[in-house]
């Protein structure tokens, strides 16, 4: 037996968590494009949003300013579960036999079970202080769903969730997750709204798309002036409020006395990834350390990787902003039988400006060696991963074995942005056997990049 | 908004983990009844347990010596999660109106989701340094199989699992987790084993006990010297290894500068409640401080408040040794609809010899009231619990409220065995108004307490 005692955990106490989120479009070589209005394709105003958001909200999508405090009411409700645990990864290295040090910043342990209470919480908070009375919402795999029905029970405001179809049918608990927070749900495409039921007369949308329960949600918000909209993933203030994770981790690091050469984080919309991965860019361009920043998105949904980069709407029905992004095309529809979240047809602008400036890489994964990583992790450091970071960790896995074969030792950090525990219906697609690989052909993506709306120069 | 930001949680580092586990054994004011041999009816040695469980184990059971070493291979293992977190239950007070102040020490954070690894650690430990391939266990709400399925995956050993027929048909991701862990499971009563394929005879078996599963896995081991059995709860070595939990709070308690006037823990076979309590029992015969002990346990199952103190088999099939402890007999079958675990149908015979000796209190809870404490402890402290600390739950806000009539500032302490994820379908049932109360009647209970072996004087 080996009964050689390591540490496993560097814990930060709540004194030590950073009170100010960190905005790096203050840091950016050249300004991000801006988004248009929908209608007159010009640039938005502040007015154009303040039907769906607080403004205290709509300031931080367009500020410059490299820091913005955490209000008090928001610090004291991240401290239930922040600052989250940094893990070294000593049992999974041991049984890949590798020469690299990989850690993992775990968000699992938040209400939700994922990394999406970081912005539910301030998103609330604002709302609540503005006098939103309900807050609409989408939720794809279920996470953010989970979340803004956490944040919304803390505030007493109402909270209606539009769940993909496909989702909603495949994973009961996550709806009776949202309900114990009190939350309403509907299966989205939903008879609610005008454009639920124009898009349920296709039954190709059936299964639903995060795009179509967007536009659900939004609809709902925008007739009601009580009524908000909260997205979870993609705008700059939700990149912004999950800074969190990676400003901690880097003073976790530097308790832990290492240095990564190596960020690898999942994306869907992109706001785990940008969370982990942006305080190491602000540090990274300062010339103070130089990681590589790795994108990981599932075969299924590669906007980075397969996509273009051009504007486009945010929802399918086009009633967003169109936004500068990687994009496979708004009314793009994921295949229904891959399990996790990360789907979103567009990526996060910020992201997609950074990618553009070449300041990460991006690769990605089909599904059976994410969930092939996930049960080697599972046995091993004994989380289940929700589907989302198994890319990561596939990822992570990949280059532990690549150093395995130079004897180099990188440090890999990687972000587990939640655990599995509502996604076990996956897991046994994969354990029976049924799990294929995704259709990955040019083919598959060719319709809806060729549905980009024109905007004119 | 009150942007007063407070103390959440009470964090030790990982060199502040206990090291050894607490003996309650060597404190008590008289000695524990022995166990009897199931055949010959005087009390076991050694030499009898010695097919079920390794050497040190059984080293352990019949130990007097105040503290046991932890081993080292099992504290490396422990530092995956350990030390758990404690919690200020801030937001429910605060719900609640009460000067009361509550805490809560939560071992949701562990692989299994349950403060139940905390000695399948340890079990899977000495097994696999005695040579052990196999591990055979019984299971109910789910919570010990995964336990075990996660530690034998660590030693490499495998793992067959009997669950309780009711619960494995409830809980289809708790079977998903345990096999995502690499283990077996099978429904019981099973046609797998003899005594499985007689209870499988009488329909009023077929939704399956504790007793009944036990009986099957300890049947399975008892016949390949290879493999051995593994129990969750009820006997001295497993009560040993959860003391970290209480000897972990009692640091925590300090830090937080309080003191518990009240221990309110739930009971099934009493290893969480043990846990929590004994450190502070030791400190409480020592004089040290004196809170009162409250043991809670479902209405549905209430071995302390209404079975009798007697001998009585661990099992359905009367294959265990004899133990004397608070039972409702060895074939009581709790009603298939209550959704928690806590079903076993005796209690832990040391819990049952402290609650004779009059050290601890009992008081049991119907389950509706415990799933209207957890709705409100979800929604304010943001964790799920899984059904069994509801019951903890629903006397620490009784007893709130009453410090809210009185004024007086009481310090509770209660111990947040483990989290809901794979136990939603009883939120549903509450939710939707489905949920009944128990059948409190004597009849309910007197079958089988008239069906208590006679055992010699």
């Amino acid at each position: 037996m080996d009964d050689t005692v390591r540490q496993h955990k560097y814990l930060l106490t709540e004194d030590q968590m950073p009170t100010t989120w960190y905005n790096l479009a203050a840091d950016l070589p050249t300004p991000m494009p801006p988004p248009l209005h929908p209608g007159r394709m010009d640039p938005v105003g502040p007015e154009d949003l303040a039907p769906l958001f607080p403004m205290e909200l709509i300031m931080q999508e367009v500020s410059t300013d490299r820091y913005i405090e955490i209000p008090g009411g928001v610090l004291d409700v991240y401290r239930h579960w922040r600052p989250s645990p940094l893990f070294r990864a000593h049992a999974l290295e041991r049984a890949l036999g590798t020469p690299a040090r990989i850690y993992y910043k775990y968000e699992g342990v938040s209400p939700a079970g994922s990394h999406k209470p970081n912005t539910s919480v301030p998103q609330a908070y604002y709302n609540a202080k503005e006098g939103t009375k309900k807050l609409t919402t989408e939720t794809g795999a279920g996470q953010w769903g989970t979340a803004l029905a956490y944040a919304c029970a803390l505030y007493d405001m109402e909270c209606e969730v539009w769940q993909v179809g496909a989702s909603y049918d495949a994973k009961p608990y996550r709806r009776l997750m949202m309900e114990t927070f009190g939350a309403t749900l509907h299966r989205s495409p939903s008879d609610l709204t005008e454009i639920g039921r124009k898009l349920a007369q296709d039954p190709a949308n059936w299964s639903g798309s995060l795009g179509m329960a967007i536009s659900e949600a939004v609809e709902v918000a925008a007739q009601d002036p009580n009524t908000r909209y909260a997205l979870g993933s993609v705008l700059n203030h939700v990149l912004l409020h999950q800074t969190v994770i990676g400003e901690e981790a880097l003073l976790q690091m530097e308790m832990a006395g290492d240095t990564p050469t190596m960020i690898v984080g999942c994306t869907g919309g992109g706001s785990n990834f940008a969370g982990l991965s942006f305080p190491f860019m602000r540090e990274k361009l300062a010339g103070r350390i130089n990681p590589q920043i790795m994108a990981v998105e599932p075969a299924s949904c590669p906007t980075l990787t397969r996509g273009v980069y051009a504007y486009d709407f945010g929802d399918t029905a086009g009633m967003t902003p169109l936004m500068k992004m990687h994009t496979l095309g708004h009314d793009f529809v994921p295949d229904p039988i891959h399990a996790g979240g990360l789907r979103y047809h567009g990526m996060a602008p910020m992201i997609s400006h950074v990618y553009e400036l070449g300041l990460l890489d991006a690769v990605s994964v089909p599904q059976t060696e994410c969930f092939s990583a996930a049960l080697q992790f599972a046995r091993t450091e004994g989380i289940v991963p929700a589907p989302e970071p198994t890319h990561a960790i596939a990822i992570a896995i990949r280059e532990a074995l690549k150093a395995k074969e130079t004897g180099e030792e990188t440090v890999i950090l990687t972000a587990l942005c939640g655990h599995g525990h509502f996604d076990l219906a996956a897991y046994e697609n994969y354990l029976s056997g049924a799990m294929v690989d995704e259709d990955v052909t040019d083919e598959r993506f060719a319709e809806s990049l060729s549905h980009l709306p024109v905007v004119p120069a």
